[in-house]
């Protein structure tokens, strides 16, 4: 697993684009760890809509004048394959990021990536295509990205300790995000899911300070969750989170952000989350790579 | 508060329309209570690309070709008057649902709705003139909603019940969609939040398959949490419901949906949650209507 969570690093200098024509709108379809791909690229891009689909199917809009991306990491996700075989039916412009499989043979653009890993891990094959042949020259920034993930791998003991204490606590994660970071909670939550096997949640200012704010004062069983949010805010927002953790008087612990670039920040972010579900797991005495159930999920799926 | 719930059959038969012109995309605004029906009205309607924010700022492609639809009940919520003004100066044809306040002055084209309720108990109001303008003739499943909502008025000893075994077991809930009832699932987690001051989760089939699913099975704590799912799933949604259920062992309780139409569907469980979430602060001796900390964090926000 920590060879998997190095690689990406080099996962953020990867070269490959697709090619595409002119399109009004993009729709991006994936699930779980190849979906949260587009959720990133949809919090960086915004010169047409996007949307990213997490079902079997996909919206009445999606036609030639649609973009449409399918990412699966194994190309066999039941869901990503049903969406993109109604999305050719459409006649939308088809592009595929993914390691092989199914959608690999059937998307005559699949852009094909190193195999090999768990999908989670492989986050930055399926970022950075998106990335490079979307939006204006990157390059720079990708490279600032690689940096900063770098420094966590040379570096994470004190992410270590923080996901003991959570552990040793028996609390879980709340993780609190903001724009353009509202993906990267997610992607937190997702990860102690998959790697530590601990439910988490996740959420967002200033949309919580609408609703949850009222049960974050006077819930009971707070005691049982350990909330964070991340550094980096500015404005409106970070009085937000000031404002939120002073009136309700939870405790909430901050995640430092580091990097100049959006990119670099939203990555930095990701791989403080990827290692500290790696070490929850640990000190839960679990195996962070193990999805046995979701495997015994399919099977039963496909005999259906 | 239970005549502010009442109030949604009639709501729901609420005529008014907004004039609109030819647009490429929808880009509605609306936070919370007023956000939560441009997320609902999102899901159900896929003519053309629909992105819901709930922030200060708008995306990049907003401009002539967008209808951008202003929500805010009150009319003073800041994230929204924000959001409108930089969709006024990017030339977008613009749209409001108001009950008043600013967005009432500065938007020509408010639909003002009946004021005096909770914005979340006004949800009828500001999502029924999003069908009525944007679908074709929905008046009967409209109609059809009102039946089923208002027959939840008459008979809800059940939920009573259910509220009750919550509380009384001091679990959070935990509930998990589907679609078109993603949005219904964050309807019922915000109305926890609001209404019962409890803190709420919710997550959605099939994605949650593919990450959470490993936390369903192993997870310390989810003793403490309560899961609830909706009836009415069909094909491999509803297999994966019933397969996650079995393989993680979860206690799960289903949420009886009714209704012929989508619309009478989500609204019927709309109001499921509706009550659900005000017996469940009756159980705990809070006011559901109370939501001092928000006008709290609004007073320090405005100084600011």
């Amino acid at each position: 697993m920590l060879d998997e969570l190095k690689s990406l690093k080099e996962q953020l200098l990867f070269q490959e684009k697709f090619e595409h024509g002119y399109f009004k709108n993009i729709v991006i379809a994936g699930m779980g760890g190849s979906g949260i791909a587009g959720s990133i690229f949809s919090e960086i891009y915004d010169e047409s809509p996007v949307e990213v689909v997490s079902d079997y199917t996909i919206p009445a809009y999606v036609n030639s004048d649609t973009l449409f991306i399918a990412i699966s990491y194994s190309g066999n996700t039941e869901e990503t394959i049903s969406a993109y075989r109604e999305a050719e039916r459409r006649g939308a412009q088809t592009a595929a990021i993914t390691s092989g499989g199914t959608l690999g043979k059937i998307c005559r653009k699949s852009l094909i990536i190193p195999g090999g890993l768990q999908p989670r891990s492989a986050l930055g094959y399926m970022l950075v295509p998106l990335i490079s042949s979307l939006m204006h020259d990157h390059s720079k920034d990708l490279k600032e990205a690689s940096k900063v993930v770098e420094n966590i791998d040379s570096m994470n003991d004190r992410i270590k300790e923080e996901a003991a204490v959570l552990v040793k606590a028996k609390k879980l994660p709340v993780i609190m995000g903001f724009k353009p970071f509202k993906s990267v909670a997610y992607r937190w939550q997702t990860q102690f899911n998959e790697n530590s096997k601990l439910l988490a949640f996740s959420a967002s200012f200033p949309e919580l300070d609408h609703n949850q704010i009222m049960a974050l004062e006077s819930s009971y069983g707070k005691e049982n969750l350990a909330f964070y949010y991340f550094s980096g805010a500015s404005g409106k927002v970070k009085e937000r989170i000031k404002f939120t953790i002073d009136l309700t008087g939870i405790e909430a612990k901050q995640i430092p952000v580091e990097g100049s670039s959006r990119i670099a920040q939203i990555m930095h972010l990701v791989h403080y989350g990827d290692y500290f579900t790696y070490y929850a797991a640990l000190e839960r005495n679990i195996e962070p790579r193990e999805v046995t159930t979701i495997e015994k999920l399919k099977k039963l799926l496909s005999q259906f």
